[in-house]
C-alpha cells in the first residue's frame, strides 16, 4: 500500500508511520524544495485551519506550505471566535467544515481531538497538535532538518531535553526516530520525565534509551540536542521551577563542549532554555527547523489533498 | 428586471424576494454544483467579510464559496479586532472598506445593520445575520435542501420549531415560504413565540400557520421539521428553561412517528435539540444543509460580484 | 540607487525617503490604479500580515493591495492569538515568519518595533504603524491623496490638527512633507503638541511651522486641513479633555470659511472630530483617502515583493 493510500484518512499519529513511510515522505519533502515545480499542484483545493488553540507558527507553516502548492485557505485562529462558544461538539463542527474544503488541519487542547476529527471527517484530517499528545507534522521536519544538515539518523546520539511529560512534540519524534537505530538521552528534571505509555512504546520497539537529569556530562556524547521550552506554569512550586531552570539554559561555554559536527535543534518558541548569544552559531538550526518545515508540509499536503 | 439587476445593491432581507427571484437563485445553485465550471467567474474579484459577531459556520461557508468561484477574500472575525473598538461607527467602516472590495458580507449584533451598510456601501452587500432580524442566504440553502432532498414547496407541511422570537434563521425562512402554498406550524414554548410583527407580515401574505407548544402530536403531518436551538442565556428563570428543555429533544422515538418521506433539519450549531443517536438516519439532512450551502452561496455570490 | 535597491529592506522610517523617492513611488502608485496590468506581478509571492495590535483598515488594505497585484496573504490579526503569549521574542518571531513569507508588514506598539524586524529579518518589513512612532505608508497615500485632489505640494499651506504627541501618522507626513516647500501649523491642545525630537527634526530640514491652539482663525489661509483623533484615554483630566474637545468638531460653518480648492482630510477612524453633515461635500475627501491606500500600498509592495 502506497503512501497515499495508507494515508488518505488523514496524518494523525507519528505511531502511524513505519520506516518506509518516513523515508519516502521525506523524499518527497525534498522535491518540494523546488518552488516552482509544483505551484499549481493544489489549484482550486481548499485546506481549513481550525486552531482551537491559537499558534503563529505552526498555523502560518501550514498557510504557507498550502499557498505554495496553490491552494487556498479558510480557518479559524482561536476556539473563541467559533461556534463552540455556542456549545457545539467537534464531531458537529467536523461534519460541517468537511462541506466547505478539501482537507482539515486541527490544532486542539484535548489528546483524541485529532483521532475523533478523522473519525467524523470525509476529508483528510492532519494533528497539528492534540492536546499534550501528540504533533506528527513537528517531528517529520525536525527529521527532515536533521537530515539535511548532515546528520544520518541511523547510529545517531541525540538528546532530547525539557518537558518530556506534556510536550507533544517530544512524543511524535521520539516514535518517530523508534524506525531507526538511535540512541536517546531523554533529560529532564524528575517531575518531567517521560510518561510511563511513552517509555513502554520506545520499550515493545526496543529503542535504545536513558533517562538524566542533566545534560553537560553527555555534551561530549551527542550528535544533536533537541531542546524543548519547560512551562513554568507546569510548576506548583515556584522554587523547584527555578531548581530547575538552573539546568537548562544552553549556553556559549556548553557548545564548546559538543562535537564539531553537533547540531542544537528548539521546536520553538523558546523563552530562555537557549541563550541569544549562540543563535548565529552553524551548530545552531532552530530557525532552519521553520525552513524546512514549509517543504515538508507542502510533501504532506501534496500526498492527502492532490488527486 | 432581472436578479442581477434587482438584488445589485446586495441580499439585505428574505421579504425582497418573490417566487421568481427564489426560483431563479436556486436553479442558478443547481447549476454551481458543478465545481469545475465557475472556477475561474470571480478571479480577481475580492470579497470582504465583515463579522462582527463570531461565527463558524456562516463564515467559512461564503469564504469556500468565494475561493471556488476564483475569488479571494478579506475580512476580521470579530468586533474585537477593529476600529470598532476605537469608537468608529457603522457607516465610517463601510464607507472604508468599500475601496477595498467589490463585495461585503456582514454579520452584526444590530438588527438594521445590514441595512445600514447597504445605504452607505457603494459595493454590494450581503446580510449574513443581523441580530435576531434576518439571515436570508441560510433561509435560501435551507430551501435548496428541501427541494433537492425529495421536498416539494408548495403544499408542504413545515414545523418550525425552537426560539422563533429571537431565531433570525426563522424568520427569514418564513418569509421565504410565504411564497409558496405551506402549512406552517410554529412549535415553541410561549415565551418565545414568533414577534406581531412577523405574523402580521404572514397574516398579510395569507400564509396558513398555526403556533403550538408541543410537537408529538403532529409529528405524522409533518414533511419536515425545522429544528432551532434554544438560547438558554435568554431565560431570566431557569425553572422556565428547564420545564422548556424537555419538550424539546428529538429523539429515536419521535423519529419513529414520522411519515416515510420526512426530514429533519436545523441550521446549526446544536446543542441538545436533537438526539445525536440520530445523526446517522437518512431523515436527518442537517449537516447536507452545510453542503448545500455552497452552491447556494456560489451562487448568490455569482449573481452579485461577476461583471 | 535606485528605488528597489535602496528600500530592499524595507519600509520603516519616512525619514528614509527624500523627494525623489516620494515622486517615484506617486509615479508608480498613479500607475497601479490600473487594475488590469499588474494583476499578476506579485502571483505565487506570500505577504505575511503580522498584526500585534488591532486594525481594520491598514491591515485590509495592504491585503487588498496585495491579492490585487496576485498576491496571498498569511497573517494574524492580534498579539493575543501569537506566540507572543508563550514569551517569544520579536526577533525570533521574525526569524521564523520569514521562512513562510516573501514579505513581512508589521504593527506593533512598540516604537522600535519595524527597525528591529527589518534588523533580523530576510525579507523586506513594511512598518504599518510602530507604536507612536511612525507609519509611513500612511503618509504616502496622504500625499498620494493631495497630489491627486487638486493640491500643488509646494507652496502647500496645511494645518495638522489632533493628538500631535502620540499620533504616529502626523508624524510620518510631517517628515514627508519636509521634501518640499510647505507651510505647516500644527494646531493642538498644549498637552498634545509635537514632541521636541519631532520639532527638532523639522528644524533641522528648515521647515516652516507654527504651533498654534485654534482653527478659526487660519481657516482662510489653509489648502487642507489634516485633522486626527484625539484618543481620550490620553487625559488624565476628564474636565481638560472637555475644554479641549469644544476646539476640534469641525463643522459646517468652519467648512464656509474655507477656500474653494480647501480640501478636509482624515486617516481615520474618526470619533467626533468632523461632523458627519459635511461627509459629502467635494471638500471632504477623507473616505477618498481610503480610495488611494490601495494603488499606493501596491506601488510600495510591487518595488519590495516583485523580482
Amino acid at each position: 500500500m502506497n503512501f497515499k493510500e495508507k494515508f488518505k484518512e488523514g496524518i494523525i499519529s507519528a505511531k502511524d508511520f513505519n520506516r518506509e513511510d518516513i523515508e519516502y515522505i521525506l523524499k518527497r519533502a525534498n522535491e518540494m524544495r523546488d518552488d516552482k515545480k509544483y505551484r499549481d499542484l493544489l489549484k482550486g483545493k481548499i485546506l481549513a485551519t481550525l486552531f482551537f488553540e491559537p499558534s503563529t507558527r505552526t498555523r502560518l507553516s501550514f498557510e504557507s506550505a498550502m499557498i505554495r502548492l496553490g491552494g487556498q485557505i479558510i480557518g479559524f485562529h482561536s476556539g473563541d471566535v467559533s461556534s463552540i462558544k455556542k456549545g457545539e461538539t467537534l464531531a458537529d463542527t467536523i461534519r460541517t467544515v468537511e462541506n466547505y474544503c478539501d482537507g482539515i488541519v486541527i490544532r486542539h487542547s484535548l489528546e483524541g481531538s485529532a483521532l475523533l476529527a478523522a473519525k467524523f471527517s470525509k476529508v483528510p484530517v492532519i494533528n497539528a497538535g492534540s492536546g499534550s499528545g501528540e504533533h506528527p507534522t513537528q517531528a517529520l521536519l525536525d527529521l527532515f532538518t536533521m537530515v539535511h544538515e548532515g546528520l544520518k539518523l541511523d547510529g545517531l546520539n541525540i538528546g532530547i531535553m525539557g518537558d518530556l511529560k506534556y510536550g507533544r512534540t517530544v512524543h511524535s519524534l521520539s516514535i518517530l526516530l523508534s524506525n531507526f537505530d538511535v540512541n536517546i538521552y531523554f533529560i529532564s528534571p524528575k517531575e518531567l520525565m517521560l510518561r510511563n505509555r511513552d517509555k513502554d512504546y520506545l520499550r515493545q520497539k526496543e529503542v535504545k534509551y536513558k533517562e538524566i537529569e542533566k545534560y553537560r556530562d553527555i555534551l561530549n556524547v551527542l550528535d544533536v540536542l533537541y531542546v524543548t521550552r519547560i512551562q513554568k506554569e507546569r510548576f506548583a512550586d515556584i522554587e523547584e521551577y527555578d531548581r530547575v531552570k538552573g539546568f537548562y539554559i544552553f549556553t556559549k561555554d556548553d557548545l564548546k563542549e559538543t562535537k564539531d559536527h553537533f547540531k542544537l535543534m528548539h521546536p520553538l518558541p523558546r523563552v530562555d532554555e537557549i541563550s541569544p548569544e549562540i543563535d548565529n552559531s552553524p551548530k545552531s538550526i532552530f530557525f532552519k527547523q521553520a525552513y524546512y518545515g514549509i517543504p515538508t508540509r507542502k510533501a504532506v499536503l501534496s500526498e492527502l489533498l492532490s488527486d
